[in-house]
């Protein structure tokens, strides 16, 4: 493709460090070495692999990687480096040798959801005072460009809100459970042994990396630092097949959800602080929305802004090849800047807004009750919500055995009109206490109506 | 938002021109003047409105508009300017007003995609000897950020096919004859009514205006040149709502398309030539597909890339400020530029890969024949296809009066596997020629399959 006197050719190599051999390095080592050609076309310049930083040089490896790259010095390698890929993971030594790389002058790219989301100021800090470029495309959902958009294409607009399925093994197992009626155990078991779940499912069914992925985006939509202790968050290990099939009856589908939205809180004395509101949680969403539609184990960001409107960004979250190609993207652009001078975006936390707590989400709710099958019962009910003014949308009420045997219980399914969190937490509260109901089955937020 | 002592408000500002202030330039000056600190952080220096270039300084507009900012004399105002957006739409005079900013050092945008159909190599190459940048994120699929994440995200990728609905105004109309049942002309004239469609709908049902952005698309998504007329365009005005019913019938939507795909072609003596292929057309979509579930004037890109797999992009494909939001993150890229130092990414056309013709198109399809309804005669259209290496995926019969008045005549449904064009159309020729046939009602293109 470049021909031998190409512009390419005639500068001297960029020298790149891959930091991490693994699912995702291995991927990012083929493409730099199948797509040579290509990339020193789009970048002016060869990219030269200087070395790969492992734990242990010795186990086997795909034969794309040449051993003689190997080494157990990461320290050292990322002194000889331009540009330092890092794909290790884990909060050090990932955070020393970025710092290390960025003292060095070589511009830095990480996949490092978990870091950027604990300790990203002190990296842009680092990145800033060095003149240095910091990308990390593939750190929020994988291979689909997110961070670009949100922080390049949308600089001119005002974000209200952000919602994502940032996670793909809860997406796969939320998706099964709806599809083939499984339990949450048999879905994740499932994802286990197609390689979405990891043997311990923790940090994906608990909502912790999409907390991460959440901190990151509001970040970036709102020009505030958000870190992970600012999310609240709430996984999927709640969630029944019940809930599921009782979400589809009422023209729903259950998502693990990433949110990052402005909103307010209200003081005593009626004064309202503005700010920002950031959590992941299970949702209920309406069949028909976008986000409805993500199957499988892949990815989706959701934005609305306030003059374009509402975007939608989809495809897949997780793998090697899929973010070693986000990975690569990002490469390129750091590479060009260092061909042809300049500096992509540095972090913009001018609008500091503040993070409200999550009693402070406004939200529509359904709620799913065993009450006595009797008349009157409604009524009682509704006289809760009215007394702390949650507004209903509608009711559904059906006889439990539906179908089955007739008992003397009903379900009763309430949807509400948006309510603070707060509002919600003392009216179910209240609503368990009457006698009429038997149990508050579930409570699930509604998002994305 | 941003302090007296901020860096923006130390810089020099930068003075900004707009050029046109219609449907998209009005709402890119009240971007430019209410979000304008929120700007003015991003950047880090103010943008300052010098000018906003109109036909007629005359007639009444928005308020937001200064009318002291209103000037007829667009040349004069492009050389003040550090930054100049053109939003006027046509060929001339706005490539030479473009033309006559880069000159003189101005970094541009525009939303124009008919000029850069036609025309980009030329500004692309004025860019690049001047310098500066030239950007248009708004002019394919609006305010969807599309343009970015092809040239940077997957800078690192092989894109293998891009699918758009990039016209919302084909898309509006094609919805409606679907959930409504109406016929194209109904569909138009409502899609006129509610300001989708101009009152002369040729540029979008004719496909011009897709084929404009598909051209865009393929010359970034191949870094190969391809202008309007290497692509193969083919508008709605043929689609029934017959074959809308039937689509929907058969588990499709019928959906307008940019395409534009690697393939080859074979030559006489065996040897092939590896190329691209971009082609506008209307296609039916899998119901599956995440393309088929794009409703009302919405747009949607579908990219298939080595690495990344699947995407899609979703989001307003036009309307003033889906727009303006586009090209406001455009302005605050290049404005970023000018306070920072360096320049984003310059035209890549190095691939310079050969544009098929139309022929070498490889694809499925679905024709739909009115057969005689008799033994024998599904035999004799099989053995056509077979004898031009046509294979069938599937079949469908039925006898035409289905559920009315029974007939002699029946309704044959045959899908096919990939075949090229040329095959398919010497096939269904023959098809025609057969007694057994009394008329080919409808060929279709299958594509997301
Ligand atoms: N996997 C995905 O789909 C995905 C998607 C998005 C983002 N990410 C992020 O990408 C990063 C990498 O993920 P991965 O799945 O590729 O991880 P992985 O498969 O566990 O690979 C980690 C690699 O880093 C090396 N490593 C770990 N600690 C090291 C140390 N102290 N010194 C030197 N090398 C060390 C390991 O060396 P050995 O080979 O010698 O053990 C291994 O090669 C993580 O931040 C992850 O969050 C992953
Ligand atoms: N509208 C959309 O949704 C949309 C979406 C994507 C891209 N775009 C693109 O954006 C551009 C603008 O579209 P639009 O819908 O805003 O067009 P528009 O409403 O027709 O506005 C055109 C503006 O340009 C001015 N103008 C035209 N010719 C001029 C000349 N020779 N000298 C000075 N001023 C001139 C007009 O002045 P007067 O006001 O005095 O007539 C008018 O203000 C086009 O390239 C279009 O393809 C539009």
């Amino acid at each position: 493709m470049s021909a031998p006197s190409s512009p390419a050719d005639v500068r001297p190599a960029l020298r790149v460090a891959v930091l991490g051999c693994g699912v995702v390095g291995t991927e990012v080592v083929r493409l730099l070495t199948t797509q040579a050609d290509d990339l020193a076309s789009r970048v002016g310049a060869r990219l030269e692999l200087v070395g790969v930083a492992v734990r242990d040089v010795d186990v086997p490896r795909d034969p794309v990687v040449d051993r003689a790259l190997l080494t157990a010095d990461a320290e050292g390698l990322v002194e000889k480096a331009d540009v330092v890929v890092e794909l290790m993971g884990g909060l050090q030594p990932a955070k020393d040798l970025l710092l290390r790389a960025i003292e060095h002058g070589a511009s830095v790219v990480t996949a490092n959801k978990a870091l950027l989301a604990q300790d990203g100021p002190v990296l842009y800090a680092a990145a800033d005072a060095a003149g240095v470029d910091l990308y990390f495309e593939a750190a929020v959902a994988g291979a689909i460009p997110i961070v670009r958009p949100v922080r390049e294409s949308l600089a001119g607009d005002h974000v209200r809100r952000v919602l994502g399925i940032v996670n793909g093994t809860t997406n796969y197992v939320l998706d099964r459970m709806a599809t083939e009626g499984l339990d949450l155990e048999q879905a994740v078991k499932e994802a286990q042994s197609l390689g979405y779940a990891e043997a311990d499912p923790t940090a994906d069914v608990e909502g912790y990396d999409a907390a991460a992925k959440a901190a990151i985006l509001a970040s970036l939509a709102f020009h505030t630092r958000v870190s992970l202790d600012d999310v609240a968050r709430e996984g999927i290990t709640s969630v029944t097949a019940d809930d599921v099939a009782w979400a589809e009856r009422t023209g729903y589908v259950i998502k693990l959800l990433a949110i990052a939205e402005r909103g307010e809180t209200a003081a005593e004395d009626g004064s309202t602080t503005a700010g920002i509101q950031v959590r992941v949680h299970p949702a209920l969403v309406p069949a028909g929305h976008p986000l409805a539609g993500v199957r499988g184990a892949f990815n989706a960001v959701f934005v609305e802004a306030e003059a374009a409107g509402e975007l939608m960004f989809y495809g897949r979250g997780a793998g090697g090849q899929p973010t070693a190609s986000a990975v690569l993207g990002d490469v390129v652009s750091v590479a060009r800047h260092r061909v042809l001078g300049g500096r992509g975006p540095v972090e913009s936390s001018y609008a500091a807004l503040p993070v409200l707590p999550a009693s402070a989400a406004r939200t529509r709710y359904q709620m799913r009750l065993e009450v006595a099958d009797r008349p009157g019962v409604l009524a009682q009910v509704a006289a809760v919500l009215a007394g702390r003014e949650v507004s209903i949308e509608s009711v559904r009420q059906t006889p439990k055995g539906e179908g089955r045997v007739v008992t003397d219980v009903a379900m009763l399914v309430i949807t509400t009109h948006t309510a603070t969190e707060h509002a919600l937490r003392s009216t179910v509260e209240a609503i368990e206490a009457l006698d009429v109901v038997r149990r508050v089955v579930s409570v699930l937020r509604v998002e994305g109506a």
